[in-house]
């Protein structure tokens, strides 16, 4: 059994790095730390895990965690990278679900997150856990960081075009969509049922800390610089992302073998579906399950690609990825503990 | 591996029993019967299942189901009562999820469902499947009526008051509360999400098929008759039933003792949980697992007792609850593919 | 023109105040204040005010609200009773839509809610406004206790009952359901659309506040004592009251005139609807409107009567009834300001 | 006092007709037509509009129609067309807010819509009815093509750059998300609240009938083809339509001046709101109101600019763009009828 810490596990992806972890036949759980807390068992916090859970949020204690094989920081921005020396030098694993080491460029993730790194040089030794891109980092890697919800959404839809050289990279479009959870569990005015059910809005059209993070991912895939413009939007349902991504095709006459290269690009990857041609997939086809569902379109047989990607911002998009790349690092069935079916309806 | 098939299953309870029996460690589905979408996959229908299950709807066919080891219907009232013979004459094991076999009184039936029973035999053999009061009787059945979600709820929360003798059983009442799934899966304008979303109302005040099922349960474990008010509620949600039951208690001063009562009552039971004194149980807590989670309150010190009790109307009160007794006509673990923590948030 | 003033204006209450006064052809709203909020222009806090209100919020300013016709109070409860003393003495109608002034025996409002009362003198001059009770009183009143959103919807279900006499009124039962908009626009996680959307639950089962409200005016029409269980319930939706309220008949013969005394009893009320028998009044029926639509049921010809009645939280239930209590005070047209028709679908 | 005929009152367009209608000052409503509900009071129908509406539906009756001043067609593609002749002919005025006289090109018509169109000759004399563009044409009409509710949002949002050549026109994109109640009120699997709530996707990715008809519009203001790529998808809300539009600034330079340019654009228009710079327009905004709401963005310092457009579908987007056409036709204010105040929230 693989001895598990979690730090700050009262948010969202927190509870459900639970709800995968306590059903997971290779994990046992030993700590989860929530200073604010401290003392309260996580079943009366969170019902659901009533007779799966046994266990109370504790402080964090680094004599603890460092007896665990994997920690996964479940943590606001800016907390992991404060505690990831001790637990990388004990020989721990580490995942962090926050976008501590996401970013390689220390003074781009400084000036979008707002403060200075603790530890660059662990940036740079950290794997970015997109285990369809970097699976072999990730079995060798001893800290992860996990992708953000939009950017594993945007990245799976396009990384096939682009790898393949097929579109204009200078002026791509993602247009993306969320559930109210990626907002997360604080107390929030903005995200009051009262306020954000019954309406939809675009917020950050600015610049959202994601964008750095898809353009590094596609800028490596593209090997040149890409221009993105991506707005994000806030869907009145709980769970999913929808990514809408538009890119114009260098020569139209590959339209018709897009389905097939998606096909081939992902046919060895469980938790990656391209749809039949046509489809339309549903937020709710992947609700609490690992998956990336993935359709291509080329409407009006134009030059313009248009890509429908869909995840659960929490599983596939934070708690379940994070799981994922667990079972690389440890050898284990990539899908230990991710076999759910999603919740239809 | 137990060989099973399903009859009807493009309704919510279809697909729910597919979710749960696609996951089962135990069980191989054979065939899944649907006249109206013969040859289609049934991941067509329901994406969730790409990947988990590779089976069409085929025509209900005898010399298949026969072949089976047990069959469910998922069918609309009147359909499990002209197949169930042939099935049971074969040594098949039926678990009927609609409503042919839950009333022992013929006339009753006939009068409340408008139709002549085809089978009065049959319902006097069949068990009615609550396997927290007939687990015995469930064991031995070749025939199981699965109770209504209404029924399971109320049931659960009113039986332990009524077998020990605790409350004026002439004049209950049960408020109850169920999500849009529950009115099924067919072509309606009044379950459209612009009609039922973002208001809620009473229905079939004047009665309802669940109330005559209800009282049935009620009786037997009160050795006498009870009155019985049942007003069912259209919640804007898509899972979940919340029973509201208010019943005098004979005596105050008991009030203090019910909390212990009930859970000594339940204590073996795993699909039933008796939360603290002082809970209030969210339908949430139990959205796609097979828990009922009940909660006593006596309030202001008076003789009234309320208890609140929440199932997720697709499991619990539909194919969960079927399973759950499949599990126990075939003797394995109760919780058999029914271990699936509830999706929260 | 009435000059209005507005303490308060940020939560739901007073946005919906917004709403109707800035569209109600006699009035002129003078301020509208918030401290916390000062100087922001309303239309930024609610863009939906747009072209509507060209105010901003100030400071509460005694020189400026003395010089209104009237004041509402949109405040927490508290609040109201240590400023109306002044408005009052100098002149100034004053309608509170929070508790202060709404419970006669001091003693029990400081239990319910927790403060000593600041000018006991006052809550015996206030008038309660449900104006289909007290409409005489208020037209003379210089003080209004604006009734609570649940005390509204089951005073108006259950009063003709009362005071005809026709039920035992020892173990009344009103089960209320509301949406998500009654536990205000505070910043909370137990209202974030991710924890109480997709779920059901009871609250306040072992005493909500408006349990001493709504007992006080049935006690008032039933001219003696009543027992009443109240359980308010959370509906995933964010405007609308639903209350289910159940009472045995005295004699069961009068269940088939309940219909005719309704219509007689409210014959004269513009905002009270009683609904053909057997109709299920819908919430939606009611959202942005000031009416109550009401439905009696007297199920399988028993002895328990059911009355369904449902309002919207914030018209009926709070600022529309608040209009409607101006409206009389000053003699306008009752439904002045008042005459949307609800938002459906 | 205009007197006015509706044929199809019974679907959503229908009913938000009779809401604005019966409430607006200088209207008679003669006649609502519906040959499925011939007899049904509307009221039965839409309790919201009991006491406002005192009709029945009807069957069609041209001997009453002809006495119209003006027919509101709220019918299913097709039936307009039928009719609309014997009603000009007979000087009543007709606004069709389905599409059959929307699109000039007839056999354009005839490809998306799928029938022969029966009166081209009426469609070469229709006016289409956006009167931000259109109003002095409007004024002249007796036959207003009431615009589709995507191209309302799309149009009002990208015309300023587009008349202004501000923008590259080959390769717009409009990512267009609408509430489930543009689908309509007929049964439907698809939009019932278990299938469209918790859920988002996209759909009529390869044509929506929308396409043409705002590529007409766009082309007309351009004075040459426009390239667009528009992509509808399905919002879990009721009401709303929230349409992110991209497109390529010829010179990015003139970001900075695109706000200051909206807002004369749109100065004279009282239903067009252009928000500050930096706003982020919510669909619950304009919810129940005839606005449409506006914010421009030009992310990154890039050459993509980003507009934002919000509008309620059945009402700037249906009924209420409607009762706006008909204000002009008969030279009342613009906004009679049409000063509600969006609902929020």
């Amino acid at each position: 059994m693989i001895k598990v810490g979690i730090v700050g596990g009262t948010g969202y992806t927190g509870v459900e790095l639970l709800r995968l972890l306590a059903a997971h036949p290779e994990v046992e759980i030993q700590a989860i730390t929530s200073r604010s807390e401290k003392g309260l068992p996580v079943a009366d916090m969170y019902p659901n895990l009533r007779g799966h859970l046994d266990l109370a949020f504790s402080e964090p204690d680094m004599s603890v965690l460092t007896n665990c094989d994997v920690v996964f920081f479940a943590t606001p921005n800016g907390i992991a990278m404060t505690m990831a020396r001790e637990l990388v030098d004990a020989g721990v694993k580490v995942i962090d679900l926050a976008a501590d080491f996401r970013i390689k460029d220390i003074n781009e993730w400084s000036k979008w997150y707002g403060m200075e790194h603790a530890c660059p040089d662990l940036v740079e030794k950290a794997v970015y856990g997109l285990p369809e891109v970097n699976r072999a980092e990730i079995k060798q890697a001893q800290l992860i960081a996990n992708p953000g919800c939009y950017p594993t959404a945007v990245q799976l839809g396009l990384l096939p075009l682009i790898e393949n050289g097929l579109i204009e990279t200078d002026n791509l479009i993602a247009d993306a969509k969320s559930g109210v959870s990626g907002a997360g569990r604080g107390a929030a005015v903005a995200t009051l049922q009262a306020e954000s059910s019954e309406s939809f809005k675009a917020y950050g059209v600015a610049g959202h800390r994601h964008l750095p993070e898809i353009k590094q991912g596609l800028t490596i895939a593209n090997k040149a610089d890409v221009g993105l413009t991506f707005v994000p939007h806030l869907v009145p349902m709980i769970r999913g992302i929808h990514a809408t991504c538009y890119a114009r095709l260098k020569d139209k006459n590959v339209a018709t073998r897009l389905q097939s290269l998606y096909e081939k690009h992902y046919a060895n990857e469980i938790f990656v579906d391209v749809m039949p041609a046509g489809s339309f997939p549903e937020t709710r086809s992947v609700k609490g399950a690992n998956y990336c569902r993935i359709a291509i379109h080329v409407p009006q047989e134009g030059d313009t690609v248009v890509i429908l990607s869909v995840i659960d911002n929490l599983v596939k998009g934070a708690a379940g990825q994070a799981v994922q790349n667990m079972n690389i690092m440890f050898g284990l069935n990539e899908n230990a503990g991710l076999t759910a079916i999603a919740l239809v309806p």
